[in-house]
């Protein structure tokens, strides 16, 4: 095993992870922006060491910095957290050039899953459902209409070149392919001077349900109960659950078995998430990797009774997993509501400042509120907003929920704005109740609706 | 189920129950000493009224000022919690004149189990197992030593009226029993002028293992998984853990069926623990029952999921238990430290005082403190020193003890002394590790060895 590691993030993860390298006996080397000097993971750290300045590019971003952080305190291994450097392949392998083991899978597999075609190419070979589509490019209407008529309406018409949203068509019915069509090339035309025009399902109302594997060098990987992560705004994550509602035992098998194949046939180790959008029908759809620890690893740790971020860091030692998938297995329901300084009734714009007063009511069975922060932190404009994971893990999900309108109710934070009255309402609405909210809820209904969420106004 | 609840009681089981009333949407109502005044467990509560001075005498013992503070606000029940008027059979008789659920069994079960002679015999005849003993007085040597031969050496013999370590004579041998036999009799003759004596089994090297159950008022009954409360010091619990690592599932059910049945038998309803000593070949002998919520039935609710107080409160409005005896199974490992405001440099001597910074380190898979006290709370001399319970729960005790390890290193209390490092150096012993630790281990090997802990001084 290690005997010292840097933790190569900030806030709450370096907190986690600087906690899990004490329980195993692991010395802590911290680094930290100058706007971080006062913060609790580099309080918690047995050694920390200032790299830069406030902005990322000058601090958790510069690698050369961090490097010789590492080789200057005598550390084996480097944890990225999430976010930052975590799934920066160059990175990775400037660690491997600097004989410092980077925790997390190889820099190759870092790269490939971090370009989507090629990504969807290795997760459609190694037996990954991905979005039905065209498999490249289509340079006719009739050729559209093909694969149309195979993948099933409705569908998008994208161009090769767009982004953004931009260079987008839905189409819903055959009759209107045509014109859809000539009209996304024209656009492409103009636009990108780039006629490429690919096809592919649109998949309404979907579900975002993502699975996370832990693979050691031995040929061994589990797979853990799915997350429910739907409830997004601008397609962040607002509140996890696992597992999802809707999927049944035999579901979750399928899909943990296609990703475990998946992840011995790629030789993928250490830990990693594959994401999925799950239609009205139950079919996954790949999205994307994260070769990472998440955020929301959490809800998995409550609801396996798994320490996750010990797993990953015993893998990247090249140690033998020490479970199995038979231990991987649901027990109860764990909720996480993400807690960010953010003012709702200003379109969530972040709420830098100082936290004059604060009080996380832990101390019941099944809470646990993860932070980095304390009475008088300052939450620094230049970094995420997050203040705390909030999260409930009990027998049933009835009464996670209950617990989770009380610990909300019951939390105090003063002197910013916070998101707590939102994740109020979310979690009191009848489609949470229900969890039949799909990945459009929020935007199309909570906040478009006159019945929906309305936050007060700053005082 | 109740729509107001009245919680006569303070600090952190004050906060606990107010907390399971609000996760089950019932209004609280705390009352509080002057001394309470700006505690954690008032804040919390829907309603709080001042009951007297600090004196217990004067407020947590009130009984006419507690019933007429639930008169006032209208509460249709009253949760004593633990210590104070818990287990007072005239406060639940009071009550119950008062038509006011006291939330416990009935007083007469209250009343039996607090009379130690009569709750003996009640368990013997409820099949429990007690201590083997005369069952009643001896008036010869002959008589004596029938008995002696008849339960087996090493005896107590002790003076009925005796008290307190007074006119007790341990008996290891035969040949020994005569003599001591004379003397104890002359002894409580000139010191109590009462000759009557006792001949019980010595039990030495005892664990206190004791077990909980719920009963319903519909026959239905559950044993939980039994704790090791064996580390005391001056019959004070230190440390807790659940489940008794010397214990076997079959004897668990052995045991379990035991108290279950004898709770049925007794017609015991609510919740209640039934306490042993168990020897060196794990013979249990019952020592007493108590006949409410525990400071330690949290690492129950840890080790089997079930949520105590709230199954406490349910049961007493007359609810059927919502679980089942095969849902209260050993899932993992708990472990409990009690961290107390006292001066192990000092015997231990309670430290009242300001509390001018506090850091739990919770936020982690596994970890819970209960507490009732925050930055800036005042640790009244009035009142018990514990300041919070640790609580550590994952899947295996070397686990469990390695993170304990890393939480009592990581938590900050400052202003007052604490028994912080006593309790680290507790879970660091070999005995502590083994699990073979004794009632009599802290006060014969860990503070009488030159060895054993030292307190650093005060400063």
């Amino acid at each position: 095993m290690f005997k010292k590691v840097l933790v190569a993030n900030r806030g709450e993860i370096a907190v986690q992870i600087i906690r899990a390298l004490h329980d195993m006996g692991i010395t802590a080397v911290a680094v930290y922006s100058s706007a971080d000097k006062d913060s609790l993971f580099v309080h918690l750290a047995d050694e920390a060491i200032c790299i830069g300045g406030p902005q990322p590019s000058e601090s958790y971003l510069n690698m050369a910095q961090i490097i010789s952080a590492a080789n200057l305190t005598g550390c084996e291994a480097i944890h990225p957290g999430y976010g930052f450097l975590s799934e920066n392949a160059e990175f990775a392998e400037l660690c491997e050039t600097c004989h410092i083991k980077f925790i997390g899978p190889s820099h190759q597999l870092i790269s490939l899953m971090g370009d989507k075609a090629n990504a969807r190419e290795a997760m459609k070979k190694a037996g990954v459902p991905v979005i039905p589509g065209s498999d490249g490019v289509v340079n006719t209407v009739a050729q559209a209409e093909k694969v149309a008529e195979k993948i099933g309406f409705p569908v998008l018409l994208k161009s090769a070149a767009g982004g953004g949203g931009k260079g987008i068509r839905e189409v819903d019915r055959p009759e209107d392919l045509r014109s859809a069509f000539e009209q996304t090339q024209q656009e492409a035309r103009i636009s990108y001077d780039d006629e490429d025009i690919y096809v592919e399902k649109l998949i309404r109302q979907a579900k975002h349900v993502e699975m996370q594997v832990v693979a050691d060098n031995f040929g061994h990987v589990v797979y853990l109960p799915e997350r429910d992560c739907s409830l997004q705004r601008n397609h962040q994550k607002v509140i996890e659950e696992s597992p999802c509602v809707l999927i049944s035992p035999a579901e979750r098998q399928h899909l943990g078995e296609i990703v475990s194949n998946a992840t011995l046939k790629l030789g993928y180790t250490n830990t990693g998430t594959y994401e999925f959008l799950m239609d009205d029908d139950h079919h996954f759809y790949f999205m994307e990797m994260n070769t990472r620890l998440q955020v929301e690893h959490t809800i998995t740790e409550e609801v396996t009774g798994i320490e996750l971020v010990k797993a990953h860091l015993a893998v990247a030692a090249g140690e033998k997993l020490a479970f199995t998938q038979a231990d991987a297995t649901v027990k109860g329901h764990a909720l996480e509501c993400r807690l960010n300084a953010e003012d709702p009734s200003n379109n969530f714009a972040p709420q830098p400042g100082q936290i004059n007063h604060l009080f996380f009511p832990a101390g019941s069975l099944g809470v646990r509120i993860d932070s980095g922060v304390t009475t008088g932190s300052f939450i620094s404009p230049f970094y995420d907003s997050m203040i705390a994971k909030v999260i409930v893990h009990l027998n049933d999900r009835d009464t996670v929920i209950s617990k989770m309108n009380r610990i909300l109710g019951e939390l105090e934070i003063e002197g910013i704005r916070t998101n707590q009255d939102f994740l109020d309402y979310l979690i009191n609405t009848d489609k949470f109740h229900q969890g039949t909210y799909s990945t459009s809820y929020i935007q199309n209904e909570v906040l478009s609706d006159k019945e929906g969420f309305h936050a007060t106004e700053s005082v």
